[in-house]
């Protein structure tokens, strides 16, 4: 084949498209898949050899018989490559290597600076990585990609941080050049809000259409599904919702230089803030989190008000974008109900009825673990793409 | 086939698939189409003489020679059918006929109460394409489909209104099944700020991935496109931003019976009752439109405020959804630069800078006309959907 289609609604049935119908449905005979796709069975053979011989696809156990002689059906192996996945915060990490179903198989939790910069947090997920494989006895040579969440906005189509706020040293680096030059693969980056709301929506809610995962952390901001897909918005900066302006707020100075943003009053680090002026010791958001569960009164008011700013913006937002599900996750969220009610009592406040009659507001199920959920998600989803198995294949 | 491919990934190469090919590229011959699809040529032939029977394709003029006897190209027949396309507002609306690739064959507007009701309304609307078609010598046989705009909530599956709190009487009304009886052809309603941002993305900026159209006219709501389509959102009920709460209009209570609604200060029926109590002559939004026009200087203040009110709105959604361009249209947008000033104003200084640096807002360029465009191209993706032309043709 000389020429392929290109476009969405092509119709390209490559090894990669093969591959699809087998990794989203049950093994599958030749004589099936003939069938399924239309294509000639010397097309369809010559693309299961392919498939075969790079372990995509293994024989199905059960040989289905079919009146002569018995038919191997072929199924997806989805122990065919392994992933690596990070999910980088301000202050800690969380690395796990997944198959290619997103089932974790090691996985471990650091406290981490990445104000150290690029290149010594970098060379230390190599390092973590290369242990964490040898641990379950595998080598480098049989990941297929490596997924990464940052703290701060990433062009997607280059993995390259822009200038993240809280990130010295990190604006434009190269990220997946220096990582996929001592990994041997595919490097994917992505904002790590982002990586968390593909978590969340593949493992808990995959059959939601539009979806946005609200991480209230240290900062604030929010991953958008939309058709079941990870909306980034034209430059990649969708999400970034905690610099929209509260109401309540117009005395408030925040690190962006605007003023009254969501972040500065609402922000696991404004909250500590907010707390140490009351004299109590909160050091970051999950001080704010350990005083709430100790029940102090001022850190549950403040948790109220701040789920009660939240709701503010997302009750525009849901006027605009009318999602099915509101995921509230991040440390902060991990106070439990406080939160929740405050968000919850604004918008249905002030969203439209036909917006909020089956809306729902809900805590992350994942919690700490969406955002390497979804960078494996990420790696997956990218690596076995139809058009990305036809180029390894045919190419 | 008994049996065919329904996901999105899914690779079935229907007729309805060999009909986007040729619809979006140039004319192909039999061979060509063969090794495009990788489908046997048997089949290939078969498909091809069914879009030839309906009349879906015709042979190209030129016939290419490939050394041996000439083959025939096949070409989209683009007059295959007629489409019908209305836009319908609160007090006026637009009808045309258009063919398969939404070219205008016929229009006009009218003056219309749209709260004389459904049966009276839709009744005027059957009459009037009636006359439109036999103005042209054609006839309701000819017509695939027909796309409706309303001015109010519409669950797009069923096409039915939801509460539109300026139609009375259309609350639930089956304008498909009405209209589909007596014009012998599938109906499909929408929203009308939905139909005019599909027109105005179709024909003016097919090449942007996210767009937002704000239309500006009684009320406010916008029409939004992601990923080159229409996010209508969970239940349909996307855009509404004319009930967000904006900052300065905590005492003006809105018809939704909310106060500081949007709507309620920058609307165009709100900006009509500011300029009576200011003693100027202003029935509606165009009122307020003629009045700008004429250099009124408490109308010009109006609508630059007014601008201003809209880009404080408009700030908040640029730093959640990133689009690439905003385009202002309806009634009041016809005012020009004076709305677009204010507009700007405010989302320049308050999105965030990676939101804004290659953000375009600009003035709708079909103006009154997005609406029939986006009706006609809603039909139209609707009737030659690949899915829908395959049951036409096997079932």
């Amino acid at each position: 084949m000389t020429e392929r289609m290109r476009e969405p609604s092509g119709q390209t049935v490559g090894a990669g498209a093969l591959l699809t119908i087998l990794r989203h449905g049950q093994a599958r005979t030749r004589a099936e898949l003939v069938q399924l796709t239309g294509l000639a069975r010397s097309t369809v053979s010559q693309r299961l050899d392919a498939l075969l011989d790079q372990r995509w696809i293994v024989p199905a156990e059960e040989a289905i018989s079919s009146g002569g002689r018995p038919a191997i059906a072929f199924a997806f192996n989805r122990n065919a490559r392994l992933v690596l996945a990070a999910d980088l915060g301000a202050t800690h990490a969380r690395l796990a290597v997944t198959d290619l179903a997103s089932t974790v198989l090691v996985e471990r939790a650091f406290d981490l600076a990445i104000d150290r910069g690029p290149e010594e947090t970098l060379g230390w997920l190599v390092a973590t990585f290369r242990e964490m494989l040898a641990e379950i006895g595998h080598s480098v040579a049989e990941v297929c990609g490596v997924g990464l969440g940052l703290p701060g906005p990433v062009e997607h189509a280059s993995g390259r941080p822009v200038n993240p706020p809280i990130m010295p040293g990190w604006d434009a680096f190269p990220v997946p050049d220096w990582l996929g030059a001592r990994l041997g693969a595919p490097v994917l980056v992505d904002n790590d809000v982002n990586i968390m709301a593909l978590g969340e929506h593949w493992a808990v809610r995959p059959e939601t259409d539009h979806l946005i995962f609200v991480k209230v952390g240290t900062g604030i901001g929010c991953g958008i599904i939309t058709e079941r897909h990870l909306h980034r918005g034209a430059q990649g900066a969708a999400g970034d919702i905690g610099h929209i302006r509260v109401t309540s707020a117009d005395d408030v100075v925040c690190r962006c230089g605007n003023v009254g943003c969501l972040e500065a009053v609402a922000g696991g680090a404004a909250m500590a803030v907010r707390l140490r002026q009351a004299g109590e010791t909160a050091e970051n958001s999950r001080d704010v989190v350990r005083l709430v569960r100790a029940g102090n009164t001022q850190a549950v008011q403040l948790i109220r008000q701040a789920g009660r700013e939240i709701g503010d913006v997302l009750a525009s937002i849901v006027n605009f974008f009318n999602p099915g599900v509101i995921v509230i996750g991040g440390d902060v969220a991990e106070a439990g109900e406080h939160i929740l009610a405050g968000v919850r009592e604004v918008i249905y406040s002030r969203s439209l009825p036909l917006a909020t009659q089956h809306l729902g507001i809900r805590a992350s199920v994942l919690g700490d673990r969406a955002g390497v959920v979804g960078a494996a998600v990420m790696v997956i989803e990218h690596v076995l793409a139809p058009e990305a198995v036809d180029l390894s294949v045919a190419g």
